[in-house]
């Protein structure tokens, strides 16, 4: 924001223009003699020449761009006008309220995160893949996918790139990413449900063991928040400006903590939980400030999960058959990431499969791509 | 391509191994005393000490790699043997045929023309942002456009990022870019359509000339075919290996005609077309070859589209009311992106739409998103 002189006659013109209006503005840039307190620019001030309307706006807007860009803070602690735009008003006027200083900064750092994501990949090999999203039958399932008219068939939209991912693998491919649309027929009202999402997953062969792939993941999470830290503080000052929320805390390497640990401190503060039992949302967030209390870190990785409580297709420990090569990362308590080995013989993918009630016919070409020679390797979903 | 030395018991044991199968090998890599002219690495051998078989492939395979990867020009010329793998075959084992070096190489090189599309607009300070895929209305036309079942209504999967990018626009993102699946309900069978595909998107405002926009989209496309030519030489050689063709030429700056000079070219070389007449496929591929002939480049802009044979969105010439400020790019004869600037007047666009018996009504958000102050633009769609 800087701040312009205005000769007299101009004044009466421009406070005609409506606000949000674009104007061509020519003039020259002065330095003041007092810094402009109210301004971003505070050294120097533009003596307007002449002004062009470019695109005038409506006199009347559905929304005040200073109203949607309003602290969250100071709303509820009611220093200042306390109108609050609600959120229907938001979406059904998306192109004003996208204006606010806070919206501008969401779509860069999500732009920052794509970039740091495929940054810390490439930098180890990985290949950029996208997959189908029309797929020809309701592969992962079958429950929460939406259905398309296909010219004379019908189709289904693809609730995650998986299947394709490990074909990728399977097709030597070594280690894979993709950034993209995935699609759930969920129809929950909460924020962890979306009918429509921009999902970023990878894959990889391991050598040794699945954790090689845990390290790798782990990595590529810190390096996102070291490259959002140094190259988005502006955008993330942004944000917080307008929705107030304490900085965010890792640890280089990520913790790692197993299940059962989970479980115990759970149990240490008082909850009730089997050995074999998953974690609900409660617990997951309870566990998160359990974990940030005692090591310091938002961010961390809760491996081998029960087996009875992942999808047919995860790998068993082969330590423990309670226990599995699977896991899920957590940031504030909420799950991020989940991901496991996946079982890449054919024989005992059919014997798990058949142990959940789970028919492989319908995804064939999935479980033929492990018969040609096919590398152990995991992603997480 | 390493070659190996294999003691006499292992001979027995890895003549067993199917093809395709996958080994982990332990043994020691030495100097060879001659050149080992059939490997990639001619200069040493591995002995190997130790064979594990990690994952078997079946004895049968559906096709065989060397058939999958053989020349187009041997199977041609019929040097060597002549066993071609036909479209279905591959497609039926996607993950066999993906393993040719040429396939790999082509899933490689597709990474690298998005990693150059992403980094030729960063540089320019554009935003990549993600738009919509499930939409409520068939906004485009309505033809050609997938419907889903969703819950208890019906939607709609958008044929491109069109109007989305746009209204980022209008929510002052300046520039913006997108990279992901669009959808076409196209039932033809040509290497020109495909149902779903994975289209890169721009949208820009400009200060003065929509002849800036089409200068950036010029100028990334020669920075897309530096960087293949730089980056991804080994990969284009592996193509060319199964593909023969010939290099790539382009011009810098990349040579920009008129619509009329084009009709020009190809009223000397015999064609009838008339002034405001749209190009046909077959004039496309001729006039492709007279530029190629007259310019030596496989690469140019045709700018200035007769306004009549575009859609009504599209902003007339204000020179020249039989025109338009639309142009399409051409890559070997073949249009690979059109653009325009678009009408960002509500007025105006009205006005077009009512002559091109196009209603409104479907797609208010977008006409909306110009009344609260928009700065003239253009993409190609």
């Amino acid at each position: 924001m800087v701040s312009a002189s205005v000769s007299k006659q101009m004044v009466k013109f421009l406070s005609n223009v409506t606000k949000e209006s674009l104007l061509d503005v020519q003039g020259v840039v002065r330095k003041t003699d007092q810094k402009i307190v109210s301004c971003s620019q505070q050294e120097v001030e533009l003596h307007v020449e002449q002004a062009f309307v470019v695109s005038a706006a409506e006199p009347v807007l559905p929304l005040q761009i200073e109203d949607a860009a309003r602290s969250e803070s100071s709303l509820e602690e009611g220093d200042g006008p306390s109108i609050r735009v609600n959120q229907d008003t938001r979406l059904d006027n998306r192109v004003l309220d996208l204006r606010t200083p806070a919206n501008q900064a969401i779509f860069r750092i999500q732009m920052g995160v794509c970039e740091l994501f495929r940054q810390a990949l490439q930098r180890q090999g990985f290949v950029e893949i996208n997959t189908p999203k029309i797929i020809a039958v309701a592969s992962e399932g079958g429950a929460n996918v939406f259905e398309v008219t296909y010219f004379k068939n019908s189709a289904y939209l693809a609730q995650s790139p998986q299947l394709y991912k490990q074909m990728a693998i399977a097709a030597d491919f070594e280690k894979v990413y993709t950034i993209g649309a995935v699609f759930r027929a969920e129809d929950s009202n909460t924020h962890r449900h979306l009918t429509e999402f921009v999902g970023l997953d990878l894959e990889m062969a391991f050598h040794y063991h699945y954790h090689e792939v845990v390290d790798v993941i782990g990595q590529m999470f810190n390096a996102i928040f070291r490259g959002l830290a140094d190259q988005y503080s502006e955008e993330i000052a942004a944000v917080n400006k307008q929705y107030p929320a304490e900085p965010f805390q890792f640890l280089d390497p990520p913790l790692r903590l197993e299940f059962k640990e989970g479980v115990a401190m759970l149990r240490e503060a008082g909850v009730e939980t089997g050995d074999e039992e998953d974690l609900s949302t409660p617990n997951e967030k309870l566990l998160g400030k359990l974990v940030k209390a005692k090591y310091c870190t938002d961010f961390y990785i809760l491996d081998k999960f029960p087996l009875a409580v992942r999808p047919f297709y995860t790998m068993p420990d082969p330590q423990d058959p309670r226990y599995s090569n699977s896991y899920d990362m957590f940031m504030r308590g909420e799950e991020i990431i989940s991901g496991a080995q996946r079982i890449h013989d054919p024989k005992l993918l059919a014997e798990r499969a058949a142990l959940h009630n789970v028919s492989l016919d319908k995804i064939k070409p999935y479980v033929d791509s492990f018969r040609y020679g096919c590398p152990p390797h995991r992603p997480p979903p």
